[in-house]
């Protein structure tokens, strides 16, 4: 890796990554302005890029000392965050897939440098992302102990930090706590990108680009390690942000995690009708296509998360369950009595939604694109 | 209006509107491709158009004696259908709006030819389009009612069909019975495309272009009145399709009353959630965005779904409750248990809801844009 001068403008002090999540708000992202930051002011950190005036494609910079990735699992996300590690010429991208065709096809397409046989490869890396689905990670945070566990100290310094990309931090960081050793710094992740394809012959190395990229330290893992990790994500060129994993498991049970549930009932309802009125596929249009969007995702993604952050999620279904009695007992009103004395219930409820999607579509600094 | 040549190629033996709805099935979309059908195809008419060889712009052409359209409330839908009858060069559109602002803009912005001062143009106009929200209908249709009173039969033979674009067809159908005189023809009507914006200044000629128009014939309407509607919305661009209106009403319940009403929960769930956790507005991306979008819609028009439909918006919602507690099912025993025996349920769930998604988008024959 190139040398950099790094100047530390805050840290706790102990040493350790500072999570900054009291209260639920999450200091790394208490920014000054309402623009989505920059890099170099992420997390209280400001790192000196020595390489930012160099030009030509960095891919082929002569005398760069690159850091070399390991992605696990090489889909939609580890495929594109691997592309976009390659593209910034400072990563050295090697990976392994369980699956031998996407193994090959991340190669062809340009994903990595090299593919490994087996997760041995982790060793030889200075930062480990694994990008399986939620529910491979048992496996695989159990084999990738076994392979990065040495008692020897002088060992320890070149062991490499294990991040992820998985939607449930609390389910991750239980995994990395009972299998990695102590010596293994782990820092959870969670790019705030998806997109209802799968598979490396998706991914993009824009894929991430302009996305918010959630951290979750360890609480045995040093700030430098952290450091690291956050490189990274700039490099792929997402703005790294330093969360509480439980704050953020409750955040995207609601953002994320329930909207697929409802999508998915969704589109089961209107199939489920269509038996006795088949017109009803041509009157879905854009309300429906783009309110069961998440219901096209790959199932075994979407099992995990329901799997993995099932308590969270319980939580947000209960609120939602809420919301649809209020509204079910205003229709029910509505049918059975004078329409009229629901107008206004039903028009404050929807004017209120209205205001609080206008909230999110101006408090958000990370615009869905 | 230009002479026509109208080869009827089915109709019913009463000579009225034939409404092809039996089992829910609608005849009239019975076509033999899967290809969206071509305008000259539907609705089992064949109309021959003169002018489809005419050239320049049809606004422009001289010597066609133009069908005079009303259209009473220029909102985003009927100043659109305004704008795209214009366009066509076939129709002189006048207009009213309850709000001199909007019927000013309509005028401005060129979505009618003129601005009345009352409903009392419609006495003059050879269709009439009501494009108010659903809660305004119940007086426009008094007042409509009102208007177009004549006893005489020779008085009958010149007055208007009266059409409307409200997503609740037996409600408006019941207006229309309690309010208009048995000899004024009216067909309900229902554009299938939408917007989450609204007002004139949003409107567009090419808003109905190519989606599916559902027409719901009044028992007293004759075929002559119902091919009036279609022609118009065929000028339109869109693609006229007769259904029955209970059959389109429970449709629409679950393809866009119901989406609406998930949407508008999922909002308010995670703007409550916000309180605690400020973050989360970073936190929503795009399954945010899309799942929400129909929470952005004007509130008024909501309202008037929710009230209008409120019966078969209550099966709708009495439907995704069934599918919203299986899932609620799986995920707590996931919460409790061991996570690993609800596995292939939540994969069984997610793969169906795949798979009806992906129904969706094979079988419509109107993809929403």
């Amino acid at each position: 890796m190139a040398a950099r001068g790094i100047t530390k403008s805050g840290s706790s002090p102990s040493g350790r990554a500072s999570l900054g999540s009291s209260g639920g708000a999450c200091a790394a992202v208490e920014y000054n302005s309402s623009e989505p930051p920059t890099s170099r002011e992420t997390m209280g950190y400001v790192i000196g890029d020595a390489s930012s005036n160099d030009t030509g494609d960095p891919r082929n910079r002569p005398g760069v000392t690159k850091t070399r990735a390991f992605v696990i699992g090489v889909g939609l996300v580890g495929g594109s965050i691997a592309m976009a590690l390659r593209a910034s010429g400072r990563y050295e991208v090697n990976g392994f897939d369980v699956n031998p065709v996407s193994l090959r096809r991340a190669v062809e397409c340009g994903a990595l440098d090299g593919a490994a046989d087996s997760l041995g490869g982790a060793r030889e890396a200075d930062i480990v992302l694994v990008a399986t689905p939620l529910l491979a990670m048992p496996q695989v945070f159990a084999e990738l102990g076994r392979c990065l566990k040495d008692g020897d100290a002088r060992r320890a310094q070149s062991l490499p930090v294990v991040t992820d990309v998985g939607s449930a931090k609390c389910y991750v960081l239980a995994l990395a706590r009972e299998h990695l050793a102590p010596v293994v710094p782990f820092v959870g992740g969670h790019p705030m990108a998806g997109s209802e394809t799968s598979g490396v012959d998706h991914a993009s190395p824009d894929m991430v680009r302009g996305c918010l990229y959630v951290l979750t330290p360890a609480e045995w893992t040093s700030e430098a390690a952290v450091r690291v990790v956050a490189r990274a994500c700039e490099a792929a060129g997402s703005i790294p942000s330093i969360m509480d994993p439980a704050d953020h498991d409750a955040m995207v049970a609601a953002t994320s995690h329930l909207p697929l549930i409802i999508a998915a009932c969704l589109a089961r309802v209107v199939e489920e009708r269509s038996v006795g009125l088949p017109s009803i596929w041509d009157l879905a249009a854009s309300g429906f296509r783009d309110t069961t969007r998440l219901a096209s995702g790959d199932p075994e993604m979407g099992t995990g998360m329901l799997v993995a952050n099932a308590a969270r999620i319980l939580d947000a279904m209960d609120d939602f369950q809420r919301k649809f009695d209020e509204v079910r007992a205003l229709v029910a009103a509505s049918a059975d009595t004078s329409p009229a004395s629901c107008v206004d219930m039903a028009r404050r409820f929807l004017a209120e939604a209205r205001a609080s999607r206008q909230a999110w579509l101006e408090r958000t600094r990370f615009p869905a694109i």
